[in-house]
């Protein structure tokens, strides 16, 4: 993985230690995906369940939240999804580089 | 409006009054479409806004993201969606006949 994936996930990671901590007490799983190629970078979840959720939750719909959003009002973006479904609650958080999907 | 959908919107509104009420006393507006054909049922915003929403909300997104849940896992179902964006929160609630979204 590029340098500059690596350095900006760092960054994120750091910024955001408290939430990630807190969450990640709670959740199942996460997956980390690179947002030009959705390539998987990260997982703690068995590489079938991950690419899945890259595939439908990251390549397809996140991305039509984002132009949906856009759509709506050009001067807004998608800051945030949680997809709540009977079984889990997705929280998919879109940065600049990649998606963190983690699964409560 | 058919009775079926009528009778099944009241009794939605019914048992959450208390939960909508609370919503309510937030929220920027909302959005009521019927399913099927996607038509706009209710609303408090003016009728572009409203029936942007349903166009890149209910009509797109939403399907996707429901189709998307059932990828992931065949027994699971999309119960809810909050859209985070800069400007706004949009929860929006897929009900059997229609899809309520309340504008935060």
């Amino acid at each position: 993985m590029s340098k500059i994936y690596l350095k900006a996930m760092e960054e994120v990671v750091q910024r955001n230690m408290e939430n990630t901590n807190r969450i990640m007490e709670q959740a199942q799983g996460y997956v980390v995906s690179e947002n030009v190629t959705d390539t998987l970078l990260h997982t703690s979840f068995d590489l079938t369940t991950a690419q899945g959720i890259v595939k439908h939750m990251h390549a397809s719909f996140l991305r039509l939240a984002q132009s949906g959003v856009r759509d709506i009002d050009p001067e807004d973006s998608l800051c945030f999804l949680r997809v709540r479904t009977r079984k889990f609650e997705f929280l998919v958080a879109p940065e600049q580089y990649f998606t963190v999907t983690a699964v409560l």
